[in-house]
């Protein structure tokens, strides 16, 4: 079998995750190399998966003669610059999301790749989520004709600290961002407007360094259709992930995971589990399907099923979100592209 | 619209649930007499739903000139005998169920009333519930192919009195008879022999009287397939009516009502509510539909869907039940029959 | 037993209803009189209810010396008038929702309700829905903690005519009137603002008489808390309603009714009934639980639970919806009121 | 970390489960060889997991000095000497069920490993699927009282070859001891009498080898309890693993596990997907945890969770349930032991 040779940069929470999935269940995958700057983090994991090689600077890893594909997992800002050295080197890219937070920085990196004529996917990873995966199929298939009203709830089950909404770019481009690209994949069509209802809610410290913990956003698609987003940071009942489109034809939605189907029914009541409460837990499938399907795409020379546009998008969006809430207007995305 | 003139003997809890069904949801029916030997009472329910006759003496309803149909709601040691008067007075019957506790009796009855030529219904009202309708409909549709598996869950909320069990005729004449009733509707074939593994777990005082509160029985069928019972005289969290049908083609359940159906997502759980409690509640429905076709079915000479003979039949299972659990042998109908 | 006696005027489809309510249902009411210009329908219903008194001049309704109390379920543009003459006649008054289009008008009726001192209920039956009830208890027992995010999905299964919406004055004001009053009931605060999405998607004639026929409208709440209703005039699968409120200590969801709880396990899928399609069906126990509740605060002198507030209140942020939509921006209730 | 080092004897489809689990799960295993006559795909497997030892004769895992656990996932006619041999070279065994088909020889080999001093745990996996993990813990903890009614529901998606039901000892003793092990399990209290009623439904082959496909198997606990077994070689909806546990104080309930949660609401009904088919995707997790828990109780000298006394229980309920099905009355355990 015709193995893909691949480089993790950031071995960090996600960076785990590929490496235990390329390493574990992708057979055509080989980790060749990784790269952390906290060099004995890296060489901790390296060692747990059996990779030899481990690097503190991440351009050992990109211009590693033997690895054909690079996977950017370290911290957002430096994404878009791995991502140009990357398609210089000629390596093919999975990198998380979000590419960067300008978009401008963005369409520098996709030119980059487009030059070189290598493959990026970016990791939204919710698409390749059994559930979600399903409800994209029955659009796909006709099932629920024309799409008229997508519904995604979104919320986490604790805040992230205050000071990470600076770096991270606020609720909608860290968490939200999900939704969005959620959202133009189940509707297969591209956003056109965006309003923003949001809030602080949850934690006063979120909102003293200008974030929003919870909101209700609209969504104006091309194709006709809109769509309701409603986020919060802190669901005290747990991670709650779930999508609905209706349309000409039909209704699905999709529920959460849980951990077990049991039900208890007591003198007081009928008693259940409460959702899978981590997002390792609920999108295991999920990031092992995407990290499967970019090995075997590159290695059969596929398309990639996230492009680098979709990561342009879901920034927009992110923007237009932005600007919607600060200005308490309906925000048209040729506002912001 | 021709109407059905009825005279209800018995106005205790059964009769009452009856009467209310027939003078509010049976546009073609006309309650013109009650009697009960608790002439205070029946007179309180007269009134109550605007009936003009009462009495005390039964015979006087089922001699009432304008009485075409009898309902009997009476206690089972009366049923037969008025059976017999009220077919001997060429009167159209339903009677709750059991018929009788005593084969011969139930024959004697049947007979009087095919000589008399009049219609009889017997009080199985759960095959009137809609799940259970929709579980037979998809068996006679063939959508569970030929039936392999029946499973029946009934558990009641309490035990009655351990007196009562005296009276009744013990749990699987007061109690299981329902599921007897249901499984021969269900499975759409007559029950050959029938095995009892039942125990006094709920009450001593139960056993005490000679009867049990918790069983399992297993049944056959004559069509090869074979079901099993099990039943509860105590389910703490309520009234607790399942049937599941498994078959060459597929399988159908029918779960339990509940009084609405919301979740509630707490950090500690899951939580809904309870099933209906009071079995007037889980078959307000079944009554109401058993006695609207009672009523048409006999205003237009069409045949009832209950039948003497589907009386006779689950007072025998029962009685085989009592012989299977006192010899602990399986015990073939035709050893009863 | 102490009796209300009523007067119905209108005897349509939900005169109807509460006819049979308060016939079957309701003890302590009795329907003295009715009246509907179709007199030949009025003289039908009456009869089939035993009712004696029929008037095609709903001020016989009004005058007749023994009614205490009108029950008003005459066309939308009639409710005022009649509400402005019960209440000099010095008759408690049930009327249908909407009371007006216009918040003036309605102002006009509230007066002269206080005036004279009579009780008035606006008939918003979903408030007394089961499941409802069930989510607003969990809210006030403090389950839910701080409210923040409410959501409505509220779907009809079949557009009305497309005329209908020049008299009914249009979706919000026939059918989101509805989830706006749920809005304020489950969230207990008063909106703020509304945002609306709104398109024609289901009947391209809806749009013709310059009504939409699908929407996503995002509501602000006085305490903080944010809301999202989402419509349609057409669900293929059926009537559609459901109710979530997500706060700081748990989420409470109420779903659809369903006629029975089978599931059929086919090869092909697991496969269950649709919703209960129609509005009387999904909301029987509405109806008949708002008409008791009214009839009982009238007869003990309590206070009813919905008041002509709540009737203005609901026509104001279906008008500010309207303008939202027309204005493509947020609109402040201020604006309204 | 302290691993331990195991041979596996038989790399067919449950010798590669465990391996794949083992390999890539467990931190604390190694594998260091594998044997099987089929050296071929032995050595397919051997290298796809990175293991460098492989033999024909499983004496050479056995006798390897650096083995120190033995895994036995070959045929069930060689347990009992794998056991003996493994447990006289010191080495601590963890065995597919069932142990064997004797009881004779499976004493035969317990003996041996308690003369020997090592660990022995019999492969009943499913006591460690998340959800019959969680009607466990419900049972431990008290939440269901005393234990009256135990409800299993066991069917495979398709009959095994009629043949290989003269190998595996018949429906019974390959299917259902799964089934008579988590009865065990659950109600916590030993089987004292069964009593079989059981058919050939699916395939007149299997009955011309003198075997069953569908059956109903009533049991007797010790502790007062009665539990039913459902049982049947063809679901044609997939497979079908339920349990419900019904005690003084409650009642619960583990549903099959689906591939995901959607529901899909079309005109004709609602939808949804079919439980996971596949008995090695609805118990990736149990295997996963049985032998987690195996390594880690063996490394630090726990006690296993399930021993070698329950593998000769489960096949002695077996034999009870062959002997009341031949004998058509109900058996004693004690008839058996």
């Amino acid at each position: 079998m015709k193995k893909l040779k691949l480089g993790v940069i950031g071995t960090g929470r996600i960076g785990k995750v590929h490496i235990a999935t390329l390493v574990q269940n992708v057979p055509q995958a080989e980790v060749v190399a990784v790269a952390d700057l906290n060099i004995e983090g890296a060489t901790e994991v390296a060692k747990g998966f059996g990779i030899e090689t481990v690097y503190s600077n991440y351009k050992d890893v990109i211009n590693h003669p033997e690895v054909e594909a690079i996977v950017i997992c370290s911290p957002t800002d430096t994404h878009a610059q791995y991502i140009v050295e990357a398609a210089r080197a000629g390596k093919h890219i999975f990198c998380e999301k979000p590419v960067d937070l300008s978009l401008e920085v963005i369409r520098g990196a996709l030119e980059a790749v487009q030059k070189a004529g290598v493959k990026l996917m970016v990791g939204f990873n919710r698409r390749f989520d059994p559930n979600f995966l399903k409800i994209k199929q029955l659009v796909v298939e006709g099932k629920i004709g024309d799409p008229h009203i997508l519904k995604i709830t979104s919320r986490d089950p604790a805040p992230p600290p205050a000071e990470y909404s600076a770096v991270s770019g606020g609720m909608f481009m860290d968490m939200t961002i999900h939704d969005f690209d959620m959202a133009r994949y189940i509707v297969g069509s591209e956003v056109t407007e965006v309003y923003v209802n949001a809030s602080v809610l949850v934690d006063p410290e979120i909102g003293k360094v200008g974030d929003v913990d919870t909101a209700i956003i609209t969504l104006s698609f091309a194709n006709g259709a809109m769509g309701v987003i409603d986020n919060s940071r802190k669901a005290v009942y747990g991670y709650d992930q779930r999508v609905e489109i209706f349309g000409s034809k039909g209704m699905a939605c999709a529920d959460n995971n849980f951990p077990e189907n049991h039900r208890y029914f007591a003198s007081d009541g009928v008693h259940g589990s409460l959702p899978l409460n981590f997002f390792m837990d609920r999108y295991l499938e999920a990031y092992a399907n995407e990290m499967k399907i970019f090995c075997e795409a590159v290695v059969n020379g596929l398309s990639l099923p996230v492009s680098g546009d979709d990561g342009l998008k879901s920034v927009a969006i992110a923007l237009a979100a932005k600007k919607s809430n600060a200005e308490h207007r309906p925000v048209k995305l040729s506002e912001i592209l």
